[in-house]
């Protein structure tokens, strides 16, 4: 059986045959994860663009550490060791006789493309080095079966790590943003995850009109918001889900808050189809904002892609480009925040499809009153 | 009271002003961190050399996120908020009349260069880019009272956990690599950590001789080594320490290898002195190993610098550069490795001091037989 890996690497070579590249040196350790199914620290893919079937010319470089690992995780593709990989890989390269040589410029340092040019022009041999941009991101923003997988399980476990901290009544006044945090982290890591996906947010009453707010000692307090920003990382690929909810009862104010704010998601949400501009779909949500009078308080892009990184591409957003395709995997968090009072942000994760958009995140979005 | 990062600011000055440098652009997240005490996922810092005091001329630079994150945490510093938070700063400069802008060329990619170059030459403006290479890691291998006192923390942290793992009897047959670790990290979390410092390794039997093992569902066995090395992250600072147990009765060769390693660790511990060259601490220890006839196991070095990140300066190996001062902080790591066997690895994290190391982790390195 063919690895997906294999397939992305076809893909990202055809590109480069296009873009007239003898060789790609790909060195963003998630890029080469994507292409290999790599998962150390310290790994670089050199692809060539002679042949065009899988695994030609191409040559995964890492240290001694790596040997074995490598040899479990990278079966399909020559495996070349030096503690020196990125060098070493470029040397291959020359050897190999390319003489124009893709690189990541958005990756690669100023010391290393120094280092880089010093080594290729050795012995006056002339490679030109030639930035490919973000070519594997881009390949990246689609995801194909098993990384819906993967996403799916990291929305389940966060789904499940929620539900678990409110049946046990663990979110309730008097306890601190602090704890709640470390408990869903902690539920998190015991249903699956490897780790949390990002610093899990918490914020009580006022806090929660601050768009990223770092969980503190606040405690939380009868009738007020409560806010929720986290998800779980399984095999690499993150989940990303807010819910906001009221302790206690929740005031007029808050309702109408938060039916806004659902409101906005909803039409969001609805926006996301094949085709779609991604700045369509941040104006389907922004204008019901905009409409109720609360655009300035919601202060931030509509979304943003998740899969290997916790942000992605695309980027959905009024400053945005482009337009989404079927099995992007995007989320859709709209937000008003009323500073000094209190803020509401719902957020999902989702997948484009030709249909309806896939919700991955299952948790209840009505206002939930603990 | 002046904050630590004032003084931390004015060194970078002073040394800035000895390369002729008008202004510094230091945009490493934890040397922004470490010279602002700003802990957001983006920000930058505009040093300026006129003057010399505190403060003067620095500019501090982030997002909008980020506004009273920014005045919170930096207090002392003048806040400019851009989205191109890079950019921003570098006009700045320019606008101040710099003509030598030193840049982290260790950090900044190849399109930020170019970016910066093509801005700061608009208008026929003329800004030279100097690299600073790692002047700020510098600086923070040596740690001040302050971070001396949150790696204490971190390290207690991680002792505490492994004592209560041990103590409820979760280090026993049957239990799998992976349950292991994931309580390990779960009980650092519940007693304050941030998060754990890497990605825990536990590794039992025969994987006990892979050096940087990730857990899988290897289970536990009686009479089988298992290495744990992990750690804990507290106000930023990492803790790192491997312990090395028996799971029942220990055979003869395990304990050889256990004192074999034990007494090199014990060497490069009592190497770690004031102006040691990095070099002769991992020689000290190695030369312990290599007498017993298994340098051929011992394949990596024998420790580096923990702080902000979990590997900094210095680094202590056969090919390292530099001697050890006062303040910095330091791994201890030996190991011998028999593939197909199981090996033996023992870390500490300490303190270099004029007089005797400061041991910081502080679980017992006795041969534990559980």
């Amino acid at each position: 059986m063919t690895r997906p890996e294999a397939g992305r690497r076809d893909r990202l070579r055809a590109a480069a045959a296009v873009a007239g590249l003898d060789a790609v040196l790909v060195t963003d350790l998630l890029n080469v994860r994507y292409l290999t199914g790599f998962t150390g620290s310290n790994g670089a893919l050199l692809l060539g663009t002679d042949g065009g079937s899988a695994g030609s010319g191409d040559l995964f470089g890492t240290d001694g550490r790596y040997t074995t690992q490598a040899g479990t995780q990278v079966p399909d593709v020559e495996l070349l060791v030096d503690r020196a990989t990125m060098p070493a890989l470029a040397r291959a390269a020359r050897t190999g006789g390319a003489t124009r040589l893709g690189f990541e410029s958005h990756v690669v340092t100023v010391d290393e493309l120094r280092g880089l040019e010093r080594l290729l022009g050795e012995d006056g041999a002339a490679v030109e080095l030639v930035s490919i941009r973000r070519a594997v991101e881009a390949l990246r923003a689609v995801k194909d079966d098993g990384e819906i997988e993967a996403l799916r399980r990291a929305c389940a476990v966060a789904d499940a790590a929620l539900a678990e901290l409110a049946a046990e009544g663990a979110l309730r006044p008097g306890r601190t943003e602090l704890q709640v945090g470390r408990e869903l982290d902690a539920r998190m890591l015991a249903l699956g995850a490897e780790a949390p996906s990002f610093e899990t947010i918490v914020a009580a009453g006022a806090n929660s009109a601050i768009p990223h707010h770092r969980p503190d000692s606040t405690e939380l307090t009868e009738g007020d918001f409560l806010k929720l920003d986290f998800g779980a990382t399984v095999d690499g690929y993150h989940s990303d889900m807010t819910r906001t909810l009221v302790l206690g009862h929740a005031a007029d104010w808050q309702r109408e808050v938060y039916e806004l704010v659902a409101a906005a998601q909803a039409a969001g949400r609805a926006a996301l189809a094949v085709g779609a501009e991604v700045t369509a779909v941040d104006a389907a949500a922004r204008d019901v904002i905009v409409a109720a009078g609360h655009g300035e308080h919601f202060t931030h892009g509509l979304g943003h892609g998740v899969g290997l990184e916790i942000h992605e591409a695309p980027g959905i957003s009024a400053l945005g480009a482009g337009t989404l395709a079927a099995g992007m995997a995007v989320t859709v968090e709209p937000g008003v925040y009323l500073p000094g009072h209190g803020g509401v942000r719902i957020e999902d994760t989702l997948i484009v499809t030709d249909d309806e958009p896939e919700l991955l995140t299952l948790t209840s979005k009505e206002l939930l009153v603990l």
